[in-house]
């Protein structure tokens, strides 16, 4: 798994008697070349890193899909968020640009649409068809009909992609309101990490931040800022992400201020009192 | 888990890493002292055996808690159709008899509303609630909230109460015709096993149809009768299961007639044909 990476899977594949490895994440996404060769599967998110946001580059993906088929590993593609872009031309997703079958493309309706829907997608190689029948068949038989035919008539009825047109251009707004401040206004305290796509971006705290960006988040909260603080393990980085998909766009400069004031007033304390 | 017993949690028990062993059943219900010492939950389905209908008796019940105690064992309680019942008190379940906390109740809505809404619930005791919490958390977060809303204002409203009390009238009627004809009309093929409660009724083969029980069933399903055979792992014992859910009583008499038919079918071969 991507070190940051999203934590659920890593809590379910160790639930399911896994070993989980993290592999570095660089500005181009998973450092191929650090991925243990015992490895059987690998889980990314190339198309947005979550936390990072960054897009695994073409060359990675390549390189993941080489070594996947050398190693005869199975790759994980979790593309969560990425039918919200923002400039850019979208890379091809690993999927498709395998020709090994070894892929599993997963999809989610969560940030499309609602998270209690509870519904996403799997695109599964011919050779792992039976296995993920059986693995659905045990786990809970089939997902709710009602929810899945209503989404089906919203789909075919072209409902969903007016949805992501229209959703598109207000996050669109709130992506570069966002990206914009922290660039102009946290320079002291944050590095933006590049992205373009999706419903949250991220910054690595800079040094003098690292260790309190857990008390700076948690204040933030008591002041009805809800950022996400995410830290590297075993290594001496940290970060926070901010989610744009729940706050109106002209709500994001007060939003902004009062985290500000999380960062100052903890910058302004003497290091002892902390 | 009961033998013969339901086999979905089976093949998730085993999926999950658990040793599986097979406990024998008899007119009431599982055999505890047949339970391995070394057992760790126990799996059962009292209020209406999975298949064969028994309701497991009061001293098996209170045996089964002693045992549990004893061995500081996980009692996990599928209570899956006892809200239909026909004629006899129910007994308390094994949840409510329990005094050390170490029963977990499990119902669901499939039987009494649809299957297609994949609901159910859980009554958790309090030193297993922390694991629930997170193994519900690693498998799916939480169920989806629309369904979820819909069903609670069902049951709110007291719809749900009143569907069950006008469900329960037809399917006593179909549990009525159908035990009667069963017991009548297929005396020479089954041995009816007793029961007051669900969806389903089951008989165990006489041992002249054991060894053609998935045939006939195959034969009737052939003819428009869905029936369910079922084996007991490692002993000469088969049976039907005859659901009622879905059946309308005037029809039971023709769907019967043509599973007579399968039977008779069977018996008036020669032996070396079979």
């Amino acid at each position: 798994m991507e070190k940051p990476g999203y934590l659920p899977p890593k809590y379910l594949f160790k639930a399911l008697g896994a070993r989980v490895i993290g592999v570095p994440v660089d500005s181009e996404g998973l450092v191929v070349e650090a991925l243990p060769a015992e490895a059987r599967a690998v889980y990314v998110t190339p198309s947005h890193q979550y936390p990072l946001g960054v897009a695994m580059s073409l060359s990675r993906r390549r390189a993941l899909l080489t070594w996947a088929e050398h190693n005869n590993a199975v790759v994980v593609e979790d593309d969560y968020d990425s039918e919200f872009r923002f400039g850019g031309r979208p890379l091809e997703p690993l999927q498709t640009l395998d020709s090994t079958g070894r892929v599993v493309y997963v999809g989610t309706f969560s940030k499309t649409l609602l998270p209690t829907l509870r519904l996403g997608f799997m695109v599964v190689p011919p050779s792992l068809r039976e296995a993920a029948n059986k693995a659905k068949h045990v786990t809970d038989w089939h997902t709710a009909m009602i929810t899945q035919s209503a989404l089906a008539r919203f789909i075919d009825d072209g409902a969903f992609a007016r949805h992501i047109r229209r959703a598109s251009r207000t996050y669109s707004e709130r992506h570069e309101v966002l990206t914009a401040a922290i660039m102009r206004d946290f320079g002291d305290y944050l590095d933006l990490v590049p992205s373009s796509t999706g419903l949250h971006i991220a910054a690595y705290a800079r040094r003098a931040s690292v260790d309190h960006i857990d008390a700076i988040a948690s204040r933030a909260f008591d002041l009805g800022v809800a950022i996400q603080p995410f830290r590297v393990e075993g290594e001496p980085q940290a970060g926070i992400m901010l989610g744009y998909g729940a706050i109106e766009t002209a709500r994001i400069a007060e939003g902004l201020r009062r985290l500000r004031s999380c960062f100052d007033e903890r910058a302004t304390r003497r290091p002892e009192a902390a």
